[in-house]
């Protein structure tokens, strides 16, 4: 069974999403531990109500890089194939990146590459787009710009506001990442320059 | 009746899927002339052919002003509501722009603010992305940057050229440009900041 590894800061709803594809079945992978660097995150929280193995890591007083190490340690440690981000709101060092090489996934509520970093859906709103979505991509040293897995897309509505649009997207969210991460998981994609491609 | 200024520098494939459009009454404007900067434009001939009014204007040898001031001087002889680019390869000046406010349309083939500029079907491919489409959008002094009034979505495909994209894209092109077009000659849509949105 391959080991997953989830990092979170907030609510971690595509963290759920992915627990009860798993749940049901539809996943076949299973949760090794689930990481914050926000102690009262509600993921966190419902991590351990679901009885998972979690860790809160304290970014206080660390330097970007000793924070990492702790988190790639903890990881390594509970032999975790796949890092998935899951609202995790830092940037990864180089370090861990190369700690886990394609092997990081992360998911952005966006048609990347319009609207990368925070606040994707209040841009896309302003900018007028009428279409927007989401986005599953590996993780680079760039500002979500690693090759992408999937995307789905979700009309802009003339009333829409931030809270409207984000929840249309969200739902998205929750169908395509578990999807995305059972074909890496797989070994089904490969990655061509800064394509991800499927092996026929 | 609405009149509609073209203006294209190559096969102009959206100038002839507004003409039948037209043609068959599903939009309803008329074209008032086919302007092009390319003597050789298939377009030009195509729209001759139609027996409609055309123009050529050479900017051999002229600043881009005056250039420009050639073509807006057709537009406005022939009295033209609404001016509509098909593939025309100069960026306007700012000048052209405020000669007609809020009264020039672009079709381009991506869901911009990805992939502006040129062979964005191409730019599209080599980054990676899974979905992709054409936008239309009014014509600011930015680059692809103006307000946009319709997007369309099509897949990209793994086994995708630039052509087969290309030839996917444009079908949607020529669906939702001549709707937008008479979405704006109707006055169905107010520019709020950067936004076109529909009036209720």
């Amino acid at each position: 069974m391959k080991r997953v590894g989830i990092l979170l800061s907030g609510r971690g709803s595509n963290f759920e999403a992915i627990a009860q594809r798993i749940d049901e079945g539809k996943l076949d992978a299973e949760i090794a531990v689930v990481v914050s660097n926000i102690e009262t995150a509600p993921g966190l929280r419902r991590a351990r109500e679901r009885g998972l193995d979690v860790a809160f890591v304290s970014s206080k007083g660390l330097a970007r890089e000793a924070f990492d190490q702790q988190v790639v340690d903890i990881l390594h440690k509970r032999r975790v194939d796949l890092v998935c981000l899951a609202g995790f709101m830092r940037l990864l060092s180089p370090s861990f990146i190369r700690a886990f090489p394609n092997r990081i996934l992360n998911i952005h509520p966006s048609l990347l590459p319009a609207f990368p970093g925070l606040q994707a859906q209040r841009q896309a709103l302003e900018y007028g787009v009428k279409v927007s979505g989401c986005t599953v991509h590996f993780v680079d040293e760039g500002l979500d710009s690693g090759p992408i897995i999937s995307q789905a897309v979700v009309p802009v509505l003339d009333g829409d506001t931030e809270e409207s649009l984000s929840a249309r997207i969200l739902e998205q969210e929750h169908q395509i990442y578990s999807k995305a991460i059972q074909i890496v998981l797989n070994g089904q994609i490969r990655i061509e320059g800064r394509r991800a491609v499927p092996i026929s």
